[in-house]
């Protein structure tokens, strides 16, 4: 084949990938936003035939033939060709070097350990979900072997989710953090601290809904490109840049969890908005990495809205559409309230200072498991020695220590990581972007036209055009460094109790 | 391949194309209901790959091996099995028939006529639409000839819709219908008919859904197993026969709209939450033709829903949702204004009387159009002298004449005569009901179960197993008699004003 009709091709193969892809999230928006209660089965036979399509046409003979050709050809395509080709490849790698047999029978594994994980979850009991863990472990033990990247064995499952990411890495960081955090968490413990309570008190889904979409709308998602809909619990899905979801959970009897996590993910769905058109329903036309992603979304939820000048310019609107519950507020109140520090159980109920110890714990313990230094009959002790040391306190029940996760059930192993990469990836950004923007007018002006902007230009538009280190380097000058956001944490809860 | 082997073949192909379906049903319902304006782009993208799939898994070397092999052992098959042969043949030569190049050029053409409709429907200008209609029906009429099914060149296009009907039958029928309908209505302009002014008055969306999820679900939906959402026109999408999904249209100066819109959709929808489960996601898992199909619409909608048992029971509750604008309108005016008979312009605002006379109108220009008798550019004056012959009146606007459907600008040649022929079976079926069971008894205690019963057994539960001909003969003792259709006119609208 000539290089021209390898890439006409690819173009086909990767469009083609892209519509099964854009159906898939669309399924499961549907499945946790709408569809029926009584509506599985047929679900999960579509799911599974457009499953099959995608498998046989990522690990087909024609895709193996134009990768290898245009592999070859590689310093002779557009920047655009060039990186389908090698995210295409990483893919096919991923699924060509596992034999297809394992392959689907994991993939029916991982829906009988994910109900078992549910059942297992909701009656405490981890004995029932562990002979699944125990062979969803297995499996990717195997799975390492396959695609061995050197080095640690872990490394080969932390570059799925953050490509070129080491154990190495991780281990430098937490240690660095660790320390801080410990006594960061000490120091403002020390602190009087505000707890805000709304007992009694009721904030209508309707005036939750409507705030929520004014602050979207003002930190820059494009309304006629998504939605807002509500689920369980909060998520993006994506189906293309002009095509952004996102949800939320309201709650009646409180208001900031359903407006941060709308913070949140508003970071997360402006990142896919501003993508490069160019790029089209394409396998590259998506966030680069789980922590570059993460590190949209924290920077919105943690740096932008819990800081003090966002509140600055926002709470009057707030306490518009709260007056009765927000008068007697004051805005230090509030803000101190909204960033209120306690070692808790539940990782995603975390305040911005506990959180990275939670991540830590489940970092500790995925690298036991694939050294082989740990039985998964042993990990629900094992977790609560891990709380104890990190967080100073354990759940009685398993349900709120091993079993809090859905990750494991789900195969999703060196995960984890990335939630506390992609905070510490925000803290490095935003001291980059403070080189030319002051960040604090901007968000005590509510106005995130240049800060969105310098996201766009520095981070959204490549898509996975970029590595992770690639976009760290051109946009920071310099790869991953933890210091930013030891810095940004220890200044934000010292001057917060100064 | 041996038999086994073949029927295994089958059931997968069967599967991967009713995942492929599922998700093009969920695309397409997500596009009118929930999706955001911008996102028409990555969906179409979607929408190619999807079908690229569908029609290479359907035009497959293998499909057409598995259905060579199985029609000549199709004694030996299940009654499953021997119906996914029939109907996947169908389906495969409607498509094999036709070159491929063709095939994809008129898809191409279809989403720009589709285009060029919605533009000419808006500007009142037919001249626009004129060149794309003209290629339209060229390539039916050459899909005529590839596919010829013998007999009136138009019989290839009824026999899509309404498998076996022919232009004999449709001709017999309209002539018989046509003197009753003309004669009937000219009997019901001399009564004192009831027209239901709301003039001024407020009917909230809320209450309206309340009530229209209270009627749905006395009718016998299955709420559990299906969804009602808003959209500018109602209608039904079916993902599975336990996810059936329905819209209406809410509009806040009349209730009536909705609710018999509701009515309507519920009842294509009981239709598809009552085929026999053991067909799983197939090909043959929904109802067996359009005309089938709207006969289970037209008879919730028209024999139930504006009937006056029916109101008997349910009215006190609808004065119940709407006390102020219902207090003061008794029962008997309520069904008289439900059933108010008027010669109108729009089809789909038709009463149910005059609503034949449209679809008369519409069917006698098609069988022109492929019997070469008549230009597209004389289409507009036609539909004038037609509308003025059967209904009296006529559009001074295009966009109210022949302009107002979208369907032949989407290629739906032999469509319309099945709305008409859903109502005359619907009144065929009340009958064989009746013989059983006292369904205006039913009717007035409000209670559906013995009716739906009695429609699941004899036609929901077959889905494609059996041809619309087979589903009459057996539910009702004979093929398609009219006769029942008239008289339950002539009775209905004699009995109102007696």
């Amino acid at each position: 084949m000539s290089v021209e009709k390898s890439i006409e091709k690819l173009q086909e193969l990767d469009e083609k990938l892209s519509a099964l892809n854009y159906a898939q999230v669309l399924i499961s928006w549907d499945a946790q936003t709408l569809a029926p209660k009584k509506s599985v089965k047929g679900r999960a036979t579509a799911l599974e035939g457009l499953s099959t399509y995608y498998y046989d046409t990522l690990i087909s003979e024609e895709m193996k033939s134009v990768l290898n050709e245009l592999e070859g050809e590689i310093e002779k395509l557009s920047e655009i060709d060039a990186a389908k080709v090698r995210v295409l490849k990483t893919e096919y790698d991923k699924l060509a070097k596992v034999p297809a047999k394992e392959y689907s029978a994991y993939n029916a594994l991982i829906t009988e350990s994910s109900s078992a994980w549910e059942a297992a979850n909701a009656d405490n009991n981890f004995d029932t979900f562990a002979p699944y863990l125990e062979k969803v472990i297995e499996y990717n033990k195997k799975y390492i072997e396959y695609r061995d990247k050197g080095g640690h064995p872990y490394n080969t499952l932390l570059d799925d989710y953050e490509k070129d990411l080491t154990v190495e890495t991780v281990d430098n960081f937490f240690n660095d953090l660790r320390k801080v955090l410990i006594s960061l968490v000490k120091e403002i413990q020390k602190k009087p601290q505000v707890k805000l309570d709304f007992k009694g008190q009721k904030f209508e889904k309707t005036k939750q809904e409507e705030f929520s979409k004014f602050i979207m709308e003002r930190l820059g998602f494009r309304m006629d490109c998504g939605v807002l809909s509500q689920s369980v619990h909060p998520f993006t899905n994506i189906l293309s840049r002009d095509d952004v979801r996102i949800t939320t959970h309201y709650y009646e009897d409180d208001f900031k969890s359903a407006l941060l996590s709308t913070i949140h993910e508003t970071g997360h769905a402006i990142f896919e908005q501003n993508i490069d058109p160019a790029y089209g329903l394409s396998i590259i036309a998506t966030g680069t990495s789980m922590g570059i992603h993460e590190s949209q979304s924290r920077l919105f939820e943690n740096n932008f809205g819990r800081s003090y000048p966002f509140w600055q310019h926002y709470y009057d609107k707030l306490k518009g559409t709260f007056p009765e519950q927000l008068n007697q507020v004051q805005l230090d109140t509030f803000y101190k309230g909204i960033n209120y520090v306690e070692a808790s159980l539940i990782r995603t109920e975390a305040d911005e200072v506990t959180y990275p110890l939670h991540v830590m714990v489940r970092y500790e313990i995925e690298k036991m498991i694939f050294e082989n230094k740990v039985k998964v009959k042993e990990l629900p002790e094992l977790w609560r020695e891990k709380y104890k040391e990190y967080l100073g306190i354990c759940a009685d029940k398993d349900s709120e220590g091993v079993l809090q996760d859905v990750h494991w059930s789900e195969g999703l192993f060196g995960y984890f990581p990335s939630y506390a990469l992609g905070s510490a990836y925000s803290a490095q950004f935003e001291n980059a972007m403070s080189k030319t923007i002051n960040v604090q007018e901007k968000l005590q002006n509510g106005d995130f036209k240049d800060i969105v902007h310098w996201l766009n230009e520095n981070i959204h538009r490549f898509g996975r055009t970029k590595t992770p280190n690639q976009i760290l380097l051109d946009a920071t000058g310099e790869l991953f460094n933890p210091k930013y956001y030891i810095e940004y944490l220890t200044n934000k809860f010292t001057d917060m109790y100064k």
